[in-house]
């Protein structure tokens, strides 16, 4: 075949269809999508034009890495940990239990080292990614029964995906694969005894306030999960440079727009939460710990046998460390004293 | 004066001047406009090409608003808190004491209403802003001596800007006024006690930490610094609206590169400083809710005499309240814990 010929115009049509991970119904996650999209077509006159799809529409959600891979869609707006079954390495590019923060992982990705070595792994699956979210710390998922201790979780089949799950089940707990839309029955006949999702916005539509009173935090397996635009190589090569420009600016938007999205509508959500009974509980420190021994024993048995593994773990964890020196300060100081002066009622 | 007329070309050559706030050897906010520019020039095959000023190049920082209301410069890259002494209201789009930190600034911006609110009161300076950089949570400055309680602060002579020192004054301090370049001869000297700046990074470069040993954390009268691109609001409506849109994307890269560079760059010089005998201390609680209060009785003094300065304030103070209700569940727990890890060698 010729290569694609020199484009002349400086707006040439393009016309791209973007597969979100998600349903319509998560106007966070799915919504943005639509901001990139919408901030792609403004900056070039409608000329780049992206068409997003609902998971499902046209690629289901844990199909996406593979469609664009071979093409069958230009890019997809999704979560790189879903595809962490193919290879481990994918996590990262979400996050990984006990990683980075939603400010940490923009800083290792844009000025770390982090976006270089990910696109170094992602062009071996013919793909190049761009951060375009962050939901922030997600919350620790709901209960049936309050869970106190490790003995507490022992046996406890709980809703919870990936990564999380194969560290989670070290310590006891069975971990069940479940849709969105299948976990509410499933709490509520008692099928399952738990069950993660995302935080108070987006867990308060499934209703699981309903038929589960207790809502744990923090939700240690995902810190600050980004989402990433990944794209077909090819395509990304054929684009004209400006419009590579506009990718990377626009997934910016993006990323920056869906976190502002779920900081203002979660407070929202919580509070009515609480209204309606829910119950806010805090894990406990020996949970806590068993489970990042999990987590840091999991990483060392597969960057064992993984390179590209161990080479982005290694890097993102560094960075890990470095920030919680530097974090520990001003902001986390800045923010106690804040926290202090509204437990006493005076924000 | 004709209209301008309706532009045919999608992608026409357009040149403006940007004027920074800072001098081009702080590569981290300097360097935040050069991000901008450089994402404008990519995304339009350089037809839209933004010269970046040093301070002090074509105008000087402090003069940065009127020459963008005036039109003499098409657009400044600066803290919107530098003109605070023109109208307080200006204060808001950088950041007030006890503020909101980075993600909330965001959240209120993007989301929050915060940006429009704010965009009403910039058009009467005929002007449109949109974020473009952050420093996060400032750190609380230098000390010839120890401070340890509101007492040890009475007659103190503290460098230290704007809308702080208004603050801090009230609690005794004797704010003071120095560029830059005149803080350490003043700090070696004795003339001034104490002097407060950015952060480890930038502090490190002007060799603070050779005249002051103590470096107090947090900086609460500035949680959470963005960065403005200021643009005449004339020149902004004559853009063809692909560049109006490129504008606010690459404004969003440069925001989030910003934070990703001090969140790189402070914990390297957090480790050197700490290595070369800087003592960090914690303001003490007491000083804390001394200046927490002077300014919540500042703002309810301005609010009473300024409709737009209220107008801002109880918006701004509104998401401040629920975001904190959030923050302290899974995100402050979340990194909690991995600090304690930290501390206790394991990451």
């Amino acid at each position: 075949a010729l290569a694609a010929p020199a484009i002349a115009q400086s707006m040439p049509k393009v016309t791209w269809r973007c597969s979100s991970g998600f349903p319509k119904a998560l106007d966070t996650i799915y919504g943005a999508a639509e901001v990139f999209a919408d901030a792609v077509a403004e900056a070039t006159d409608g000329n780049f034009n992206i068409q997003v799809f609902a998971a499902g529409e046209i690629v289901g959600a844990l199909e996406g890495a593979d469609a664009v891979t071979n093409g069958t869609i230009e890019m997809a707006h999704t979560a790189s940990y879903y595809f962490w079954g193919k290879d481990p390495t994918f996590a990262f590019g979400t996050g990984v239990p006990f990683g980075l923060n939603q400010r940490m992982t923009n800083g290792w990705m844009y000025e770390g080292g982090g976006l270089d070595l990910l696109n170094k792994f992602y062009a071996k699956q013919n793909m190049i990614c761009y951060p375009a979210g962050n939901t922030g710390a997600q919350m620790g998922g709901w209960f049936r029964k309050e869970i106190n201790s490790v003995e507490d979780m022992q046996g406890l089949k709980m809703r919870i995906g990936g990564f999380g799950g194969r560290i989670i089940e070290k310590v006891g707990v069975v971990p069940q694969g479940l849709p969105g839309g299948d976990i509410y029955p499933a709490l509520e006949k008692g099928t399952i005894d738990a069950a993660e999702f995302v935080g108070p916005y987006d867990d308060q539509k499934l209703g699981f306030n309903k038929v589960a009173p207790y809502f744990y935090y923090p939700g240690w397996w995902e810190g600050g999960v980004a989402l990433m635009n990944m794209i077909n190589l090819d395509k990304w090569n054929e684009l004209p440079s400006a419009y590579k420009g506009v990718v990377k600016n626009a997934s910016a938007l993006a990323n920056s727009v869906m976190m502002a999205r779920y900081d203002t509508l979660n407070p929202i959500a919580l509070k009515e939460l609480a209204a309606s009974g829910t119950q806010l509980r805090p894990y406990s420190q020996d949970i806590l710990e068993a489970c990042f021994d999990a987590a840091q024993e999991t990483y060392a048995e597969i960057g064992a046998e993984n390179a590209d593994f161990k080479e982005i773990h290694d890097s993102y964890m560094g960075y890990r460390r470095d920030s919680y020196l530097w974090f520990q300060l001003s902001e986390y100081n800045f923010d106690t004293f804040l926290m202090l002066q509204q437990r006493a009622g005076k924000l």
